[in-house]
């Protein structure tokens, strides 16, 4: 059995999503991809782009069998609530990019889709609008009544999830509780066999402070906090290695032997991620029901319509997605 | 006009200090090199790897003119407290490491060495002998009068300097101040101008917090420390970009086009640093009077004697003070 059909949302129609649909659509997926957007917007901006793009629409009352061919892209029509001028914000179209967000994510759970992609979203715009909003992670979270997720991101060679995500620096110390670490723990644990196919995940765990805390002289939540937490969760059959010093994990010697690393924090463990897989790196929310994957790059909204953007990190999280899909099935 | 010579110091008589300048003797040096160490410790560590380097002793009363030809090795001979075994550690040679210092640190501030470098040292077993100590960095700064210095580790390619160091995470947003962050700026634009000899330097600034703050919505010390900070020292013709956040700014678009990052703290820089230049970084302390580089690694004692070291930090480190020498004269 094969997964049958993935959605796509393009994000912020102001923004590159469009686009990097547009230009994707030149080579034929594997399989049937759906565009969750307005079609109109597709046919302006592949004007503007310059791009001959064959707009098919589907519903879920005909969805597609077979992958479009190239140069073609499936669409299921999703108004706009107003007009879309490419790189300039407007909230009055924040309930549409959230409405596309809702189709995607309920077609996940309700079996249309095998899993979602998304593009970039802008936070502020849909805040503007006086809907609270946090972030796709959340939104999908809150949708799927997930309570703990996790993010991670991937690129050839190395993933990197995270203890925690957007917090600001002075909060983070605070936030490394035993119960977050162990949650967090399990679900990496679990997604890395269940969505990833590896059957004992060996992680490798960074500790808070700089040097790992040097025995307790830098910093003591590494021999409060961490240590008791992963050796309770390796009296389990838990493959853990740490708490390791951030500056020393990140070299071959550690990451020829590991499936994962797991950060305390963004600064920590995402630098190195993006410094390797620049361009080709992909942003993965485990923990939830459903799959989604994600580029790991904003809006642009200076390159919308311009053409000059690069579809790498796009085609990374397609086919993380996929082969997501094709393992859990 | 030329530097005369340089001091090495090997650190830890029993980690893999000794045996790098041993391995090292293997090639000519550019410079009059002159080890600092015990003679007896270096005759029996050559026998243990099965070298055999002409070891040449030297004193500040005869001091050569000439590099040591290859396979030789000048040394100012600094007697042992205790004999050593090794990858054992022994306080009772605290003292004999710290004599090894402060004769480098002397011989620079006097004119007798063009500059330092350094192998690692223990801290644990100085301090467990009754010393005081917290590090080289902290050590040659009281030696020569020095308030504030800064880390700065560097790889081809990549400077990576830190507002703060050796700080457990919780503590680290209070001690980014104002007056710390233009400190550390002025010493780091000076060196790079002075020691560096780059007369206009582009330096890229991370933020504290995850995405440099986003604004506020992830912390404040970017909007009401950094860049009012920033600003002041741009005002005086600084080259300096930013707050950046950290996981943006490790990237080529950014890094092609700067001469140093500064990081705020330990683990946001030096990872990729290290992983970028794993085996062949160096630590440069800058704001010293003296020009100090070190190995960017430990004592590795489970590797002393074995002969399995890599000396490629060591010649990047000897390369940079060289290198740094010359653009002071």
């Amino acid at each position: 059995m094969k997964p049958q059909r993935f959605a796509l949302t393009p994000g912020e129609p102001a923004g590159i999503g469009p686009d990097l649909c547009l230009l994707l659509a030149s080579q034929a997926q594997p399989y049937p991809l759906i565009a969750i957007t307005s079609r109109d917007l597709l046919i302006e901006r592949a004007a503007q782009l310059g791009v001959a793009v064959d707009l098919l629409p589907v519903t879920p009352d005909n969805w597609p069998d077979a992958p479009a061919p190239a140069n073609s892209l499936y669409v299921w029509d999703t108004p706009l609530n107003a007009k879309v001028v490419a790189g300039q914000l407007d909230k009055a179209n924040a309930a549409f990019v959230l409405e596309t967000l809702t189709r995607a994510g309920q077609g996940c759970l309700n079996g249309d889709f095998a899993g979602m992609i998304t593009a970039p979203v802008h936070k502020g715009v849909i805040n503007e609008s006086g809907i609270a909003f946090s972030g796709h992670t959340e939104f999908l979270a809150d949708l799927t009544h997930t309570a703990q997720v996790v993010m991670m991101l991937a690129t050839r060679g190395l993933r990197v999830a995270l203890v925690t995500t957007h917090l600001p620096l002075r909060e983070i110390a605070d936030a490394i509780t035993p119960e977050r670490l162990e949650r967090v723990t399990r679900i990496l644990h679990a997604d890395l066999q269940n969505k990833f196919g590896i059957a004992r995940p060996r992680i490798l765990v960074c500790g808070l402070n700089p040097h790992a805390g040097e025995g307790g002289h830098l910093g003591h939540e590494e021999i409060d906090i961490i240590e008791p937490t992963l050796e309770r969760l390796r009296g389990e059959g838990m493959d853990l290695r740490g708490p390791l010093p951030a500056d020393t994990l990140f070299t071959p010697k550690y990451l020829e032997h590991c499936d994962a690393v797991l950060a305390m924090y963004h600064d920590q463990g995402l630098p190195v991620l993006k410094y390797k897989g620049f361009g080709a790196a992909v942003n993965v929310t485990l923990g939830l029901p459903i799959i989604r994957t994600s580029v790991d790059h904003g809006t642009a909204l200076d390159l919308a319509g311009s053409g000059k953007i690069d579809t790498g990190s796009l085609q990374v999280a397609l086919e993380t997605a996929y082969q997501m899909a094709e393992t859990r099935l």
